[in-house]
């Protein structure tokens, strides 16, 4: 019998060009997506809104560019309405990649089976990629070790304020730069970063010396741009730069060239720089996730969330995104987390 | 009893600013230095040729800055005069770091013992800081693997010459930039590269993805500055670029600014740009200068050399040098070597 329900969708109205604004994103309700044999049908209870979907905006990144008329992606938390026999069970609650909007059909092979304790939000948040990207960003990537200076950009972001907690886990002394006092008060006072810098600062530079006076070992880098110049006369001897993400980049036409004296510097101080996808280890994840679960019950993980309510409030949470306006985790609820879901 | 010989030695005369130039050095005699109890005083026999040099006119690298009437850093080959009882024997030949002269006083416990086999010219080049260089770049740095492709910039100098020898060795696909076509018919003939490209063609874009159809695993740089930029679009996913030097930066009085879309496409591809400098490697020292020297024996390395005559030959080759004209190791002999080596 044919689904005669209908699915709202969040598209990319057209091309932004300099600063991301409300008229670039529209609504669309469109018929509801058949389901091929191999596929579920999911019903999406949270949808995040990350960088990445301002990114695949912007130009191809390891996503194909969107054109105008195309759903915003994001990872998402649903509960599986139908699927096939040995795929997740309907009314199970799964973790995918499946876009702004409230139904979507994606692999079976593609989502993720949830353990059924603790809010969904969580899911999007420190045991959802934002937290997995964090980990493999101090773990695997810049390796920290303890005594270490941590700085990190982007402090108050989904991904930057794990970072920061997650460097300080590990024994390293965190630093972040963030947008507004206001942020850089959060991250002290609830965050444990051990100092902070305002990127808006007329004396950035040496505000930044004066929070790192040993130096910077690992520089997390959220976000991009020029801080990286400011940045690279602290680095110590076989310093890490964790390039992470480029926020700073999508809202630019055209983003400022790179440090002239980059590859000098890399040279003379054995410096590594270094991007990666958290898909890229996959194989850790279940390892990753207990650690961040285990870290969490432990008290070691504080986390901030932004979760704003129904689909048609996503483009506004990303534009305040872009614009600097965001503490935590930022996520859309398009629906109540399904009952008898104990803390976890 | 004072010694009452003089010594020879080329200063740096006044700080270059763009193209360097013969008149940015001058020869001159001043008394033997004197030698402390724990130094050594040595005769040198070969002195080196290399980009360092240079780098060091212009400003702080590793080492800080030259200031005008400095003696122009290099390593060299040579017999030890005198020193202390338990040092090298007076007679004995070794390597150190002591400048454009004719003698010269090192701690005795900055210099090391060499084999006495082989001509001294090799001790600068494929068993010195050249080999060592090309040597951890590619297989500490690089970690190239069979299969790969291994693009070097600069690849007819010093260290380019052996990088791509022993990226072939690894059972990779070497291919080479160089500033001319009479060089990379050189590469292609006596070096093993797979291809070559010129890096002042007009085509340089395109040749140089049809030099490397399957993409670019490795990119060994010794030279910085814009071909980076053209390298980008050719890395693979997991590629690295090794930073090994910035020759093309010296004579600008301001390199030109870095890629702006690095990050980006760090990220996009998880890549790993990494600097780095040999004495970071020196316990592994002895045991890469096995390897090439077994590489060598067995005709696995082509050595190519370009041996002055006189200390006075030293800046002309170094200008030379920076306007692109050498092939090979690039040295300055001022002495022959002791009789009795046997060859290697």
């Amino acid at each position: 019998m044919p689904d005669h329900r209908m699915n709202r969708q969040i598209v990319m109205a057209e091309r932004p060009s300099g600063e991301l604004a409300l008229h670039h994103f529209r609504a669309e309700v469109v018929p509801m997506p058949e389901r091929p044999a191999d596929a579920v049908l999911l019903r999406n209870i949270l949808v995040s809104v990350a960088p990445g979907a301002r990114a695949a905006m912007q130009g191809p990144t390891h996503r194909p560019q969107l054109v105008p008329g195309e759903l915003i992606p994001s990872s998402v938390i649903a509960e599986v309405v139908a699927g096939p026999p040995d795929g997740p069970a309907p009314g199970s609650v799964v973790a995918g990649t499946a876009g702004w909007q409230e139904y979507s059909v994606v692999p079976a092979s593609a989502v993720r089976p949830l353990e059924p304790v603790g809010p969904l939000s969580q899911q999007l948040g420190f045991l959802g990629l934002n937290g997995l990207t964090a980990y493999f960003g101090i773990h695997a990537i810049a390796q920290v070790r303890a005594g270490e200076t941590v700085l990190v950009s982007g402090a108050a972001g989904g991904v930057g304020h794990l970072a920061g907690q997650l460097a300080r886990a590990a024994g390293a002394r965190a630093v972040g730069i963030s947008g507004s006092d206001d942020k850089n008060r959060i991250l002290e006072s609830k965050l444990g970063y051990a100092a902070t810098v305002d990127r808006r600062s007329a004396s950035f530079q040496d505000d930044l010396r004066a929070a790192c006076p040993d130096g910077v070992n690992v520089y997390f880098d959220n976000v991009g741009g020029p801080i990286l110049e400011s940045v690279l006369p602290l680095l110590v001897k076989h310093g890490r730069i964790v390039c992470c993400g480029v926020t700073s980049h999508y809202d630019l036409s055209d983003p400022p060239p790179g440090p002239r004296d980059l590859a000098v510097r890399l040279i003379a101080k054995s410096l590594r720089m270094e991007g990666f996808l958290v898909a890229d280890h996959r194989p850790r994840w279940d390892e990753a996730l207990r650690d961040l679960r285990r870290m969490h019950a432990a008290g070691e993980l504080t986390i901030l969330e932004d979760i704003r309510d129904g689909l048609d409030s996503a483009p506004a949470a990303l534009v305040g995104m872009m614009a600097g306006g965001n503490v935590g985790q930022l996520a859309v609820r398009l629906a109540q987390d399904p009952p008898g879901r104990p803390p976890a």
